[in-house]
């Protein structure tokens, strides 16, 4: 079989496992990407080894799935964007700074004292810090989302936390990295900051002035599924460019794309289009993916230990940072145990920080396989922590009704 | 800038360009397909050279695009299937098995002829011969489809045709490689046809009876986008079986998916999500993906005129082929003519052919290149030529109102 022909093979049953799993996970009770992520397991090198069966001899082939799903989760944070009304964002400024900075604070402290009661070196302690302390809130935005409850005041304290979280982590990350290295550190810190207010600020300025009057134009131009292609090339771009001019995750800039589209009258012909695209085809490849990524069997017994030890950390950081937060910002304890189960799932963000730290040799394989463990033990974990957080007298629906 | 930055930067450019090309095409009269091709070939190494811009590092950023733009290629064969009815298809046996066989012997005669001329050995030539005869009927379906006549006679023909050259290309290709390696000659062959039957009846049979049931099944259980994916799921499995069980091409394989999904219930749910998928994402990396193979700087000018030569049999061949087959079949001179330029653009085969060609050690570089020329001419030609075809007396329009 050609490379391309075994790469659909792999899609058409990711794909197709991938639904089935979702619909036998909602018969159980649980978020339906809770049964996408296991089945990804399942899938993985750990058991069945999809990628390593005999017909699959192209080397690229996970990185061309691993493609195939980024994607995906950018239509992911497009959508969860998109949800959103910038106002009611903006409403909760208060509790997300502080949810999103002692969350990102609580669980690099613990990670750094697990480093250094192992006997790491210091620097390499703070690494591990690091790689526990940034949120992927798209398992929770779309946990969210299939309990409708993302529009509550949780969901939104939730994706602004996020945000600032993003910003937060890289910004460590950015500091920590040029003091290693020896570079100027204020110049440094300042430098990132402001790349990161530029990119913010400028695109909000093209989203709320240039973006409604070119999808105003685009629309008149009948092409076929404009609004949509054009949807596409904007969370694109807006994709690379925080990355590229801001120095944030791609994944943000997708998020912001699709919060400054659902203020067009397109919305949602946009929404309708990208639903399409997200759950009939990339986003069920980005959840299996995540667990086609990794072997379990390959954890050795004492890295088993630390694996559990760093989940624990992991766990509980966010919950104490996160949730300790959002109390001080005024939520109600309930409120606050609900946001801070929906920032405990890590994803992409940990893992781009964690294969900085490998490139610098402050990570060793063993700890970055660890970290491989703790993303997925995370990302597990979260869909049905917050199903029973959100089982419990349902406060946010009851604000989400206002 | 990552690798998937890189690409997914180049594929917002990609689905720009293409949708903006697309749209001034239609302006000056043109399918939208033709300025989409048309836009490929400036972006790629002939003029712009967008993937090798300074910011693009990744080697495979080439293979990617087109794994993108094969998924593209897919999802028009099987909505140019969906669109279909059985029945239309089968009314117009007669007319495509002469149109698709003779369409195909008479540009592979012309071919050799050629090669006879230029001093190649003879089973070169025969290969040059062979490179010349399968159409790409993908480019045709998507020009039909604008100028919406696919459903009339010599649309149905057309498609019809494209199977009978699909079939008879590969199994003259098979024949020719099983003789040129010295296996059993009329074993190899009854193989071959046996192969394509088994396949076509089983996918037949599966699409008549199984799946109807299978989505009756699906759409029950409540799966977001459960039809669409469930039929991308379908598509990619046939797609590979009419390679891997029918030694078809995969679009065929995605043609006939199509055909089948055509008769359930969820027939417009499916059309609309495909729609999306196709002309929101995948089908403008295709159109423009072609034009980014191609160097046209890289021909010498003898090649030039080798090249000429090439595409005038190439287009010739099919007009007389393909053109006195449907006359032969009982179409009218000008339906004759609107099936024969249908069938005059090549694709993905006769690249596939040429490659095969290449491994062989029976086509050379300079050839191989004048084939990719011809392929693009071929398909740049098409839309022009089919609008014009169509612009005389609408005879396939008004049997389309009967």
């Amino acid at each position: 079989m050609t490379p391309f022909l075994q790469l659909i093979l792999v899609l058409a049953i990711i794909i197709l496992a991938a639904k089935l799993a979702g619909y036998l996970s909602t018969r159980i009770g649980q978020p339906s990407v809770f049964g996408e992520l296991l089945v990804g397991l399942l899938l993985g090198p750990s058991l069945l080894n999809l990628t390593g069966l005999s017909f699959v001899t192209d080397p690229h082939i996970k990185e061309s799935i691993h493609q195939f799903g980024e994607v995906g989760v950018l239509l992911l944070m497009f959508l969860a964007g998109l949800e959103l009304e910038l106002g009611d964002l903006a409403r909760n400024t208060r509790v997300s700074a502080l949810a999103g900075i002692l969350g990102v604070l609580v669980p690099v402290g613990l990670g750094f004292l697990i480093g250094e009661l192992v006997g790491m070196p210091d620097d390499h302690a703070v690494f591990l810090g690091l790689t526990l302390g940034a949120t992927s809130v798209s398992i929770s935005a779309q946990t969210l989302m299939e309990l409708k409850t993302l529009r509550s005041r949780v969901g939104l304290g939730l994706l602004g936390a996020a945000i600032f979280d993003d910003i937060l982590v890289i910004l460590l990350l950015s500091v920590f990295t040029a003091l290693a290295g020896g570079g100027g550190g204020a110049g440094v810190v300042a430098l990132t900051i402001l790349k990161m207010l530029v990119f913010l600020a400028v695109s909000a300025l093209i989203g709320l002035f240039g973006l409604p009057w070119l999808f105003h134009r685009f629309v008149q131009l009948r092409i076929s599924q404009g609004s949509v292609a054009l949807a596409v090339v904007v969370m694109l771009f807006y994709a690379v460019s925080a990355e590229v001019f801001g120095g944030m995750a791609a994944i943000t800039g997708a998020f912001v794309a699709g919060l400054m589209l659902g203020r067009t009258p397109e919305k949602h012909t946009i929404e309708h289009g990208f639903a399409v695209l997200a759950y009939g085809f990339f986003v069920p490849i980005f959840f299996v993916g995540i667990g086609l990524q990794v072997d379990v069997r390959t954890l050795q017994l004492n890295s088993l230990w630390l694996l559990l030890v760093v989940c624990v950390a992991a766990v509980a950081g966010k919950l104490l940072g996160a949730g300790l937060g959002a109390k001080a910002g005024g939520f109600s304890w309930l409120e606050s145990y609900q946001l801070g189960v929906g920032m405990v799932s890590r994803g992409e963000v940990g893992l781009i920080v964690a294969s900085v730290g490998m490139a610098q040799g402050l990570l060793d394989d063993e700890i970055f396989s660890i970290i491989v463990g703790m993303v997925l033990v995370t990302t597990l974990v979260t869909p049905p922590m917050l199903r029973g957080a959100f089982k419990a007298p349902a406060s946010g629906q009851v604000k989400e009704a206002e």
